[in-house]
């Protein structure tokens, strides 16, 4: 006889386990179960389906289960519920849900990937037919059939991860007017906040209200919810709402089974997949992952991830050795002309995870000012002691994901900083300067940890100022720009005066240096460390990244 | 007494040098002398700036004399030709080409950036005024102002490398018509021939004449060259030439000096820039690189490795540890829409170094079809023995760049090709697919190195059916598209009739099976294989990559 897979969700990553099932061995039955209608879509497409940046919807759906008897011999039962998990008789209960017939399927090897589902406030008038999700297919038709019905002139979106974020562009480009609301103090809380204001900045720039700080409490309506009243009494009126708070693994059949749950609910697996329960695989949005940084789990599901968890319990269960390696918490995002992206670990984590974190913000074009470069900001994260890289986040416009890529791959492989110099990265103007933001990142990096030259950030300036610590600070730009704006109590000693200057200062005190993004700022901090200066900082991104965190 | 650093040459390696020992050291004196006018130029924007893309000519040199006295207390000349170098009583001869005023520079520490220049054609009529170069900003002076006087109407270049072919998008994007011409049987010789058949098909949609095979012999005309004559004995009219068929480093003067000379006439250095001589160091175009891959010496002159080579000298003369760590051969250009990007070693080279390579051509978009995802095709080379990756090449559109930036730096790490899978890259709609083009590669090298799903190119089919080797080809796709056409002599069994029609075949023959691209001609030799097949390949990059090869 031969084995019998049984896998419960046909997305992402039920899919993906069937085809590499297949793959390795033509005798396997191959039985999906699925409660939906639509299969094997693209999650992250949606945004872009209410936008209409896609016109057809089969595009979001390119394969259908047709597609999966034709090319890989494997039946997927669409509108089936399974019911339950029998893992000692090795047996499900399902129930189609056209006909309510409920029936009994045998399995050798199960693979769970339920996925996740919308977390939903409990607060009045979320019930609403004008509350909105997106998750899947069937939402994102609702979302559009009531723009398309209604016309709505304002919706307001809860939440500011990049589902929340993705939406807000598409829908300010269909003419929506956009207001955000988000419970923490920052945007995009995935970020750490002296990025995550570069996006609040750029947000404001497009005419998006924001407000931060600040919680959803009730949904006020007749009929359908007409107003959104919050935390502190305000009230904003809308057309419609959009929620985008996150989601949660659909893991509660599995925990009935007896399956043991790990972080945010979600199935506990090895790197083969296995769940605690023999034969019981799970994948996807609905298992556990772990951060390769620090080796502790992490639920953070993607459709990559989903893609690569599959492929992996389904070599296994078909006799492959594939292993999950772990993720990085990899994510990016494009918010109108703006991309947003980070990996490993922020400075926040940084810190509690115990590591002594460097940081650095680079401010630089992705390629020369004479063709058509635009500025990005990399902050980076490197661990003091080991030299390693911790994690990355940029804002920027064109190039940030290709510096996010090179950031991923370096990590992935245990760069040092002082590795990323030496890339042998490919330049010509059209794609990159000479030196590369990522190389710059090294560079500034080795330059803080091994040889001496230290960097302060804005927030640990501001804390040194309030403390009344005794610090000279120095503007190291031209008179001009100093008499525009500058850090508080900063002196102004143009950079090409320090040589001079030095001598008038006092090398035992701790002097903090600026420029506009650094470059210079470190520039005169190399004369006075020369000149056998002690404590000399520098500020990391400069003024221009100072002056964004000053709110 | 204070060290005294004299750099000859000051453009990307001599100035990276002497701003890196200022870094380092405040009291060192430090002179660099440069014959030419024009300092510290962008040698890769030349194309763009003639093209117009440029607007500006300061663009081009944005750090003058005053900069590199002001900010690092350097003093530039310029104009100033060093005559001879005297190692054993470290003392230049220098003249200034101004005042031809001669006079002796005492040195403490001589770095050598001397840089390399066009190489010119031993043929009558190289001498007229209208037969260019690109090396400097004054000879791309000379081309614009010659076309800005004489508006001509056409062009011929010889030469296919970057330069070349960004001269050639650039001159008819102002209106003038080229005419190319390559000694070579392929365009862009650095690539294998396999790949340059596509940029070599785009060329010809562009308009773009093109002559391969054959030899300029003689440039004919009377004050100025109107015809090009070349060994096959064919002509071509043409208002102007310009000669791009590669460079050779400045290092005569090295030489006369007793300084080792290695590979292509470069200065020989080690991993600390020194040349074999005490106190003399080189970097830049006229120094000798090495391979990441091979260990063995290369000959590579770019900016980008011009700058690593200054820095990592000036690190070194003054005190620090720095240490060169060859570079990958990396080469990208842009070509109208078209982007060329390569780095490590070709499967020629492969061959010639005695790896056992394995080939895949992988044809994937970039992005999702839906958010305008473009095709690529992307060549890798691994080696059979260590699974590691030798070298990649890429032709596309949009994403090239990033693509070959991550494998450069995976392969930086010695990433083997199973590695590529596991990355966590950034997924999200606008900017990638849920598995990235360079997961797919890795995916298709693990498969056919580690996991006996072999490929084999169009070249080696070519090679069986002329052999009349007994091999039977399947086209694994749908009936119309093989009627259409298809590689000769093969049967037409879509994918989803091969589970049944399999046992008609011969399970001990070679079978080749192919689809468009590869996927579902990978499909199909999973099935075969998985039914007992023993010899079963498919074609790398499918009838798209073996049409595109049979010219």
């Amino acid at each position: 006889m031969f084995m019998k897979v049984v896998i419960i969700g046909a997305v992402a990553g039920g899919t993906s386990a069937a085809a590499k099932v297949r793959r390795n061995d033509e005798n396997v039955e191959i039985k999906i179960f699925d409660m939906d209608y639509d299969i094997s879509y693209s999650g992250c497409g949606l945004p872009y389906y209410i936008g209409e940046e896609i016109g057809n919807r089969d595009e979001l759906t390119p394969r259908n289960a047709e597609f999966f008897k034709k090319k890989y011999n494997v039946d997927v039962f669409r509108r089936h519920e399974v019911l339950k998990i029998n893992s000692e008789d090795k047996v499900l209960t399902i129930k189609n849900l056209d006909t309510n017939n409920v029936f009994n399927e045998k399995y050798d090897k199960l693979v769970i990937a339920s996925g996740a589902r919308s977390i939903i406030l409990n607060i009045p008038g979320v019930e609403k037919s004008n509350v909105f999700y997106l998750r899947n297919v069937k939402q994102a038709d609702k979302i559009k059939e009531y723009i398309m019905k209604n016309k709505p002139k304002s919706v307001v979106i809860v939440g500011t991860g990049f589902i929340g974020l993705e939406m807000t562009e598409n829908l300010k480009n269909i003419g929506i007017k956009v207001t955000l609301v988000e419970r923490f103090n920052q945007v995009t809380p995935g970020l750490d906040e002296d990025m995550a204001v570069y996006v609040e900045k750029y947000l404001k720039s497009k005419d998006i209200n924001m407000i931060l700080g600040d919680s959803v409490v009730r949904l006020k309506g007749e009929e359908i919810v007409n107003q959104v009243v919050l935390q502190s009494g305000k009230t904003i009126d809308t057309d419609f709402v959009v929620m985008s708070i996150g989601v949660k693994p659909n893991t509660e059949l599995a925990k009935e089974a007896g399956i043991e749950l790990g972080i945010n609910g979600s199935i506990k697996v090895n790197k083969k997949m296995m769940t605690n329960i023999k034969d019981v695989y799970a994948c996807g949005d609905c298992a556990e992952s772990y951060s390769i940084i620090t080796g502790k789990p992490l639920y953070r599901p993607l459709g990559s991830t989903a893609n690569k968890m599959g492929r992996i319990a389904g070599d296994q269960l078909s006799g492959g050795n594939l292993e999950f390696r772990g993720i990085l918490g990899t994510g990016i995002f494009k918010i109108f002309d703006m991309t947003v992206a980070q990996t490993g670990i922020t400075e926040r984590e940084a810190i509690s995870e115990g590591y002594e974190p460097v940081i650095c913000h680079n401010i630089k074009t992705d390629k020369p000012e004479y063709y058509h470069g635009k500025e990005m900001i990399i902050k980076a994260i490197a661990d003091k002691n080991t030299g390693k890289l911790l994690g990355v986040q940029i804002v920027g416009y064109t190039g940030v994901d290709k510096r996010i890529d090179v950031f991923i791959t370096a990590i992935t492989f245990g760069a040092k900083v002082e590795d990323l110099f030496h890339l042998d990265l490919a330049y010509a103007p059209p794609f990159s300067t000479t030196k590369d933001p990522v190389m710059y990142t090294g560079m500034i990096l080795d330059n803080a940890i091994n040889r001496g030259r230290k960097l302060i950030t804005p927030d640990e300036l501001n804390k040194l100022i309030e403390n009344k610590s005794d610090v000279t600070i120095i503007d190291a730009r031209v008179n001009k720009q100093y008499e525009e704006v500058h850090v508080n109590n900063a002196i102004n000693i143009p950079h090409d005066q320090i040589r001079e200057k030095a001598d008038e200062l006092n090398k035992e005190k701790i002097i903090v240096t600026y420029c506009n993004k650094g470059v210079t700022g470190n520039a005169a901090q190399n004369i006075l460390i020369n000149k056998g200066f002690k404590k000399v900082y520098n500020i990391s991104g400069g003024h221009k990244n100072y002056k964004a965190q000053t709110k």
